[in-house]
């Protein structure tokens, strides 16, 4: 079969497949602010392609559409093809992040109900937070896909906090990129613990943040195998 | 009659008056970024008190609510007593200022249907947007009240557009504040060449902008009063 390289973002590399899939091939980078911070972190992407496909799955079967279609190899997933919406979807259970350090919110509140935030892909303005106008401006979506979004976050929400806490872990929060497929709205690119943020039960960090907050890579490493590891037992 | 000053902001101080209302004493300070920059700009208190008054008395005339009751002294407005909402809402037909510096937005680009964004009045974070989900948690006002301001934004527009155009400047953008009475939504705060940007037809800036871009205080001043004169003949 013949793959051609369509598209590369800093974590994943997206192939042409056939006429309605591509293949998302999961590289060994990890980044953080923007790209400013980058590094290998060895089989980091078979992990990630790996963790993201469990929860796919999780979330297919709880009748929420991804693209995800099967694997094709161990760090490539076979996905929908989408026209694809440059906007980072975050839903907040728990204050951490940027949130604490825009507005007047302490590390550690608690979001009941939860905090959902638009923010446009674009590095070289740090991804600014977008409302429902500026969003219908850009033509991104329209305020009625918005908060189909919104509904569908909610429901993955739910989803996402029975699996977490199943693993004795806590789900702060997570972000989520949409895709279009004959105006469908669809769940793309990935879910893993470079998108989520999870601690466990004694606040120890398990995601990327432990990236960002300069950890020995090792560590970092470890953490999402722990958690891959742990993920695949409870489902 | 004994007034007591119950609050100062940047620009206003506010005084008890009776049971349900107050007076607010329009200052001659102007002041930018955050407070980082202020002045005294003689008699300035009194153009924008007079401004303000025109302009409320305009919308009231077209069934919009402000707290505008009538004028105590030349730069002290009698105003109802409302439960003010600490934010700024903005409504944008052309794009200037912070919106072209936060997204990928070009100086002049013009917003059909105009663009509304809500800050919290915070000035040591730089007054940070919000959406619907942050003003929910911070019980500043649900959903269907922020829709309810959106549409009276939308309403005072066309109104600020009618009244501008009739002077044949031009209406950038314009920021109002709410207050409650009753769980009623009104407009509180004022409206002048401080919360409104106002070009001529040559592109000529007549708001705060002027200030804010370090023109002479003269100059200020001048168009403050060009303003208002003019203002004060086409209603």
């Amino acid at each position: 079969m013949e793959t051609r390289k369509i598209g590369e973002g800093k974590t994943k590399e997206v192939y042409s497949y056939d006429a309605s899939h591509v293949l998302l091939k999961f590289k060994d980078s990890i980044t953080a602010g923007d790209g400013a911070k980058a590094d290998i972190l060895k089989d980091k992407g078979v992990i990630n392609a790996q963790t993201s496909a469990i929860i796919f799955r999780v979330l297919e079967r709880n009748n929420i559409k991804t693209h995800y279609v099967g694997m094709y190899d161990e760090r490539t997933m076979i996905a929908e093809k989408l026209s694809m919406i440059p906007v980072e979807v975050v839903l907040r259970n728990i204050a951490t992040g940027s949130i604490v350090k825009r507005l007047p919110i302490k590390e550690g509140e608690v979001f009941e109900p939860p905090i959902i935030e638009f923010f446009l892909k674009d590095d070289s303005r740090h991804d600014p937070m977008l409302n429902y106008y500026h969003m219908e401006f850009f033509k991104l979506m329209k305020k009625n896909e918005a908060e189909k979004i919104e509904s569908i976050m909610l429901k993955v929400n739910k989803i996402l906090l029975d699996l977490i806490n199943r693993m004795d872990f806590v789900l702060y929060d997570f972000k989520l990129e949409f895709g279009r497929n004959n105006n469908e709205l669809i769940i793309g690119d990935e879910i893993t613990l470079d998108s989520m943020r999870i601690r466990d039960k004694n606040g120890r960090i398990l995601d990327k943040d432990l990236y960002r907050k300069g950890y020995p890579l090792d560590i970092v490493a470890s953490s999402y195998r722990e958690f891959l590891d742990k993920l695949s037992k409870v489902v």
